[in-house]
């Protein structure tokens, strides 16, 4: 087999840049009308039949044939003896990467998850109390692309938000389970599991089945029908974001070892074909090197045929005419994964505006996030980092407002705020405010 | 006319308390099917022929004719004018109300909306990096629920969170404008401001047009059409929420006068017939107290027929056997808007777990708060409140991951990466790992 990956030679200094760039990017979020039909039908008869609608689509779309919801439960003897079955390296590395898991989502939690307050000059009582969520599901996709990280990714900024239960959902086609999958969620304190999956599982999560618990929120990435039924179940529940393919861009200023930005590129498009890879740099010949790396370095890849096909309709190698050039092109693809492979990377990240996550430096190479660095690898997609963010503490947790006004408070903001009332036409509310002022004639204290 | 407004009465010790109980909450945020194949057909059109449609639309529906798009744009000086044109204590309250609104969204942005970075032992360096989006859009109602103070809330935050565009979008059914709409845009600092609403105008702003440039995120209620073009628009721009009926509950040990109660409880209702107030009152005279409160304020209400109908339909007067069980009761709710009506509110604050906003003591009438108190009045409804919080600076921010491996930790993670990248059978994420490793024969350095 002799497979070549040549992803796209774009220059920025070309007339056709432009063209070229937009095709390359392209992408479309929009869901066919079929699959969104089918996953509606799916929606209302698991929210009518319940469970015996789960059972039925678990036997038809999984192959997986159960008689009671029960037997589609994961219980906690049988994590605990996934975790036991798995090599003692790995069994280590799960434990280490979720440690470090913890270590930031407690700082973040630390950083921006507290509740807060303070008194105005009136002593009126303004601030904003932090919870967590009572019950979240998490949907952990199986079949070929099951991944163990992710089950830590979802399940520990959850629990470190504080979150009651952690309902974990993960399809497993014809009965087959994945140990280490069932090994993390052992590891990350997963509350309850059930080996559902599809538009199904989203639907038993959201409306709540005799067996299955209703959650409050949705997270974790999943198929087009996962997707549709996320969307759809919006406003019931809570759901985290909607997740394209994958993408990294490496922003290079030719300092890093060629063969290691390759590797970086293999290792997102080796994820799936529609997985996007770009390089972007102002050396001509450090562009060459990466090149001469992917011809080299790719017969030896286990998953060269994915991540030949994937560079080659997806990728792209882009000559800049400056780094800054190449962090305002950067910003416009708003990238999940962004890699600042520079000798200075302090230097540029100050400009780089909008991206999922950003690694900076040689030695932070993409996987090491992906894994174990510490950060959510669960990121914004597709150019949403344009306005969303990594799934974190913040997403188990919701804020209420408090507001408590003292009596000489209400004197001031009661006449502001009927002003405006009767001026929206809303005299309740205007009357509401004026009874707590102390110049009503017939005002009653309360005890 | 002789209006009443007779809440239900429900009793916590009665046995058929949980089914009367679920039938007066019960409201479904399932949109129509018509409604949503209108809305997917509207947004197909103005996403292919853009300003074109979004003109055809606004005719049609508004009855609003415009050669030009650049005719449905409001101009600074129309803002400002506006703003002039209204009486000076509309004027002053506007500011007044503008400034506290600020003063809390930068407290908030101060508290949980700042970059954050810290290094582990191997000098690595984690964090993230807090941004705020380029540019938004305010979807502000026109019409019967045209509210200015609406204005303020949107467009404060995105202000204060460092949004550098404001997009304004206002119905003006039949080319009516609403001065003091007008003058909160002045007041807020609204960037551009077009007379559309409806889907079309959600469209204009997700997919942007030749005149209305695309949005990043789309916050602010609308009606039915409006929120499932949101919905559907989801992804491609972030939204802020779908918003249902307002509500208010009251949670009263029967300290407070029984007739701001009742004002308080006529300022949800008087909304719109689908808003709902409920009281819970462990004491039965206070309750009866509020009824003939109620009867006897309602007559001289401007908004009594909408009052009447909203409380007969959808209120609930509900004694509770403690204030215990009225917490556990409001935590089922989880209200939009919730008063602690009590002489000792701190003691009871510990036990609400989800509420939009609460409303601490006698003083502190949700009307307050609407206009003026200074937290957001954008707020979650519909027992959203388990999983959303209230409009904030946070919504127009995002936030980026930072990574920054130093050698030392790479050898660290390196390991930890590439046994788990082999066990989920990603190789080419485990060489990317294993390349910074130093034990590599053929290492080569990063320059």
């Amino acid at each position: 087999m002799n497979l070549l990956a040549i992803p796209a030679r774009l220059s920025c200094a070309e007339a056709t840049f432009e063209a070229q760039f937009k095709a390359r990017l392209h992408w479309s979020a929009d869901t066919d009308a079929q699959i969104e039909q089918r996953v509606a039908d799916i929606l209302a008869d698991v929210q009518q039949r319940g469970d015996a609608a789960v059972l039925d689509y678990t036997a038809r779309f999984d192959g997986l044939n159960a008689a009671s919801m029960a037997e589609l439960e994961l219980t906690q003897a049988e994590l605990k003896a996934a975790f036991e079955s798995i090599p003692a390296a790995q069994r280590e590395a799960l434990q280490a990467a979720a440690r470090r898991v913890r270590t930031y989502h407690e700082a973040q939690k630390k950083a921006s998850g507290e509740s807060w307050s303070y008194r105005d000059e009136d002593g009126t009582l303004l601030g904003q109390k932090v919870t967590p969520l009572d019950r979240v599901g998490i949907y952990v996709p199986g079949g070929k692309a099951a991944y163990p990280s992710s089950v830590l990714m979802n399940a520990i900024p959850a629990h470190v938000a504080g979150v009651g239960e952690i309902i974990m959902v993960v399809p497993t086609p014809k009965g087959e389970k994945n140990a280490l999958v069932l090994a993390a969620a052992y590891v990350a304190g997963v509350t309850r599991a059930f080996t559902i999956g599809g538009a199904q599982a989203v639907a038993a999560l959201a409306y709540g089945t005799a067996t299955v618990p209703k959650v409050d929120k949705i997270t974790g990435p999943g198929n087009a029908y996962v997707a549709s039924a996320k969307k759809r179940v919006f406003g019931t529940v809570g759901i985290d974001m909607i997740a394209g393919p994958s993408e990294i861009l490496v922003l290079a200023d030719g300092t890093t070892p060629a063969d290691w930005v390759a590797m970086d590129l293999f290792s997102q498009a080796e994820h799936d074909e529609l997985a996007q890879s770009i390089l972007l740099c102002p050396d001509a010949a450090y562009i060459d090197a990466v090149q001469e790396a992917i011809n080299r370095l790719l017969p030896a890849m286990p998953r060269a045929a994915i991540i030949a096909k994937s560079l080659s309709d997806r990728g792209a190698l882009i000559l800049t005419r400056s780094m800054e050039e190449a962090c305002e092109i950067s910003n416009r693809i708003a990238p999940e994964h962004l890699e600042v492979s520079s000798r200075d990377p302090h230097r540029w990240e100050p400009l780089l505006r909008h991206a999922g996550a950003i690694f900076l430096g040689a030695y932070t190479s993409e996987s090491l996030g992906d894994y174990c660095a510490g950060p959510n690898h669960v990121l914004p997609t597709s150019g949403t980092a344009r306005f969303s963010s990594p799934l974190g503490v913040y997403d188990f947790q919701k804020r209420s407002s408090l507001i408590e006004v003292s009596e000489a408070g209400a004197q001031v903001l009661g006449k502001i705020a009927a002003e405006l009332a009767y001026g929206e036409g809303l005299q309740a509310h205007a009357r509401a405010a004026e009874m707590r002022l102390n110049t009503v004639p017939d005002m009653r204290k309360p005890q």
